[in-house]
């Protein structure tokens, strides 16, 4: 491997991950080696004032994504799942700012995985009830960091690619193909643990045994 | 005017008008002069089934747009306003399917109208909470067609344009230019009598006396 920054090795994943919003919108690429060690490739938060007309606002995500994935090509997008009950009053700007992301991926043929909150913390922290501030520790020392990455969006954005490989991202596992019944889905999981190289029976067995 | 069908008379408007959702999504095409004519351009209704990945689902609106704006190249994009409260299961598809068109326009420069459901079935039938019937039928009346657009995701795209046309879109009210507090808005807002055609004078008072 002669550029290791510009690709990951074989074994590894690189991720790009959104933690979706119109006023900050956290961007993270971040490679996930079969030995659940994580390297911070780049992360941003853009985003624009509720003073912008939504056009506006959207494009700003869409020319950031664009830009992210044609100079990182990341294999897979992870993005945070969200819901109706999330009932707040940026809800829906929050989904149109996914979309975009989404759409953005969809494009390059990277596929989207979708995690909820509950997931990303109980991945990074143990526990899928906690808080900003345990979150942004253990991705601080998971990724080895002296500083923590700020703002709040951009942790959270580099907790969800970290999540979405150490739930099985490496082998397509979590990846949203539909629903569950989809003839296609369940082939690929029954073949999911064929094929592996040495490095990523050794993850998958990891992964059993934290399971 | 050499080919009609590509652009608009100067005092005519092309719309672009969005009804969305990730299984039917209809998108209509309408020229709308300032004697309030409207002629319908296209109108197409694209979507996929649940069954496929978000990527999937959204990458084919993304298209879509994609496509109709480079053909048609729509003065305006108009799309209907969501709400948080309509919580259903399927709202917040909806709200990434309608990010993902007025980003497409944004790559464009084409400003964006929000108009909510109320608005525009008080343009097209004179009441705001009108059926889905009355507005395919006015909708048929208003382009002068003999059958009627279907589904009525179709008829609903189309009545996006119009309502969006008829309260001023000509002379860029009603556009998102985002908090009515902006200075931007305001000037605009302040000479949006001026520099008006004899045609356009017409038609600001022909929407006063209706008003």
């Amino acid at each position: 491997m002669t550029d290791r920054n510009r690709r990951p090795a074989p074994t590894s994943l690189r991720v790009c991950a959104v933690d979706p919003g119109l006023t900050r919108c956290g961007i993270a690429v971040v490679d996930i080696a079969s030995n659940r060690k994580a390297q911070l490739v780049d992360v941003t938060v853009v985003g624009s004032p509720g003073t912008e007309p939504i056009g506006k606002r959207l494009a700003v995500i869409d020319q950031a994504m664009d830009d992210l994935l044609d100079k990182y090509q990341p294999e897979h997008l992870a993005v945070e799942r969200m819901f109706a009950q999330h009932n707040t009053p940026t809800v829906m700007g929050t989904a149109q700012a996914s979309g975009v992301a989404i759409a953005a991926a969809a494009r390059r043929n990277i596929p989207t995985a979708l995690l909820t909150p509950s997931e990303v913390k109980a991945a990074v922290t143990g526990s899928g009830t906690a808080d900003k501030k345990q979150v942004t520790a253990m991705v601080t020392r998971i990724l080895g960091l002296t500083t923590s990455p700020k703002p709040a969006d951009a942790a959270d954005a580099i907790a969800i690619a970290i999540a979405h490989a150490w739930r099985g991202g490496l082998f397509g596992r979590g990846l949203d193909t539909g629903k569950l019944t989809s003839p296609a889905r369940a082939s690929k999981f029954a073949g999911a643990t064929t094929d592996l190289t040495p490095a990523q029976k050794l993850w998958l067995a990891a992964e059993r045994r934290t399971q």
